[in-house]
């Protein structure tokens, strides 16, 4: 059993972008296991946009994390040691745990984690760790897309949003993914199969929209906030579904800062708005990766993972979410498990 | 047959509040019938909100008015000459029509009215003649209520909110109603049975919700906009719905005037917001019918209107919408029918 680990505890509420003296890297001893606890090994770690949401005292879906506690994350792992009942040492276990190399855990927060042969746990993890179910419930239960709907997603090659645009393929819908640079673009229309990609670093969303969707937008799948979701807001059709699951672009904002409310357009062309969050749909996670996993088998479903190595680097990896510097989901790989 | 009708026709569109010289009274001859066509003697007519709606050239879900035409609204009246097979003389309908003592109609947009025994026309056209199915889909379809949950209702003395707010009585909600002036805080609350009334021109909504609903609200039906709306909406639990029927503070303003986006807000406490129009759920309207008047028999749903004679001074009456002026569904009784 490991003596010591390393943890990122929160040292300070970032103020605007986050920086290095926000959180801290310790190396601290490995608590005694209580009864009823055990030891995880921590493989990957996920890095998402809500962590800088967790970091702040902003009203937030779930507490903030404390200051001098370790940072939240998702986190994939191995039990190496256990002193709770039903709870073997080797099995695979997924859910919320810490920026760690191990935790102890009584098993709150963490479910087993399958192991399907020919998928990495990367992959895996990638796919149906948070990202999937974003993807599956927020678009099939909220935006309630049609064949022949027009759907937009921003973020779009991001861990949600690939999947959701691959999910409107499915459905039958006319896709858009809005990404940034010219890989990310290719990524997703030569490899996903969208329709369409716009490079909201090199082209102005609005026109290109008028371009590629004059019919307007039926779905628009909103992860980012600011002016490029107004620019889709304002070209959504009649009876359009907004299913509002991030806006990453304000996390950072030092002042409040709020697109124009749309009251009048939500009116008039009876739009329908509505947050969620992923843990909202958990006890129909089971059909999610039932079908995920299923379109990633029939080939449907392709998922691209960022992964990158060591624990230490996880603070200069996060920044990456909030200046699109990831391609696909962003992971740490924290050890070989 | 009456030879001449009198029509008010729409002169110019408004800038801001209505001005008496943006539709003129015309008298004109009753145009002769065509095969197909039949004439309605105009009993009541509805003023609504949406009336300044379609007097402008806004963004909206029905072509405006066009200048030069008759002025678009709710009718009911009967049938004095037909020369359309299956409408007989004597027929009572109601629908879409125009401000007019007279009208030549092929049918469109116009239904039989049915006439109810116990109850007067006024009453049973500004109950289920728009308001009704309003408040009907409006609340049950959008808001969702469940026993013990809080709504809040703005305009809660007009055409519809009395209505919301009953049916959400008889839901077993805790219901507050927002409107002007004590006498319709009088009552919606010893009348209607609102739990809560709140005075929005002689206190302080956000902070009489805060005291009247601490636990914050569930549902709000939506039917003002301005600082009112955001005072209620900044004041959403988790998992709230609202229903956005109308925005009435905005519809004469000059300037586009729009609240702050609340998508953070939005995102957080996963609200559900759906902008309707009563047409949306036209193909359910008898369902409607049938519990309104159900709920009427049974004591349980009391409607007030506000019964204004003399078509030739419907412009004065229009306006006192705008202004918080009328007391109930507001009518022009333009002739005994």
């Amino acid at each position: 059993m490991a003596e010591k680990r390393h943890v990122w505890r929160l040292a300070k509420r970032p103020v605007g972008d986050i920086q290095d003296s926000d959180l801290k890297y310790h190396e601290e001893p490995v608590p005694a296991l209580q009864d009823g606890q055990f030891l995880v090994q921590v493989g990957y770690l996920s890095l998402d946009p809500t962590n800088r949401i967790w970091m702040s005292d902003m009203e937030q879906y779930m507490p903030p994390v404390g200051l001098g506690d370790p940072m939240r994350g998702g986190i994939v792992g191995r039990v190496v040691e256990s002193r709770k009942p039903g709870v073997e040492a080797g099995t695979l276990v997924a859910g919320l745990g810490e920026w760690a190399s191990h935790m102890v855990s009584d098993g709150t927060g963490l479910s087993p984690f399958p192991e399907v042969p020919g998928i990495s746990i990367a992959q895996a993890f990638g796919t149906f760790g948070g990202v999937g179910p974003t993807a599956y419930f927020g678009l099939l239960d909220i935006g309630q897309p049609k064949p022949g709907e027009t759907l937009v997603v921003s973020a779009a090659a991001g861990g949600v949003g690939q999947i959701v645009g691959q999910i409107g393929k499915i459905r039958g819908c006319k896709v858009i993914g809005i990404a940034g640079g010219p890989d990310k673009c290719r990524f997703i229309t030569e490899e996903l199969g969208f329709d369409h990609a716009i490079d909201y670093k090199s082209e102005d969303v609005g026109q290109a929209l008028d371009r590629l969707a004059p019919e307007g937008v039926d779905i628009n799948f909103e992860q980012v906030g600011g002016p490029i979701m107004s620019a889709v807001v304002s070209r959504m059709k009649l009876f359009g579904r907004i299913p509002l699951c991030g806006l990453i672009s304000s996390y950072n904002a030092t002042t409040p800062q709020e697109e124009p409310g749309r009251w009048t357009l939500i009116l008039m062309r009876r739009l329908m708005i509505r947050g969620f969050i992923v843990t909202d749909f958990a006890d129909r996670f089971p059909e999610s990766f039932q079908a995920l996993g299923g379109w990633m088998l029939e080939g449907k479903l392709k998922t691209r993972q960022d992964v990158r190595p060591g624990l230490d680097k996880a603070l200069d990896y996060v920044k990456l979410l909030y200046s699109g510097g990831n391609f696909g989901k962003l992971l740490v790989e924290v050890s070989k498990i």
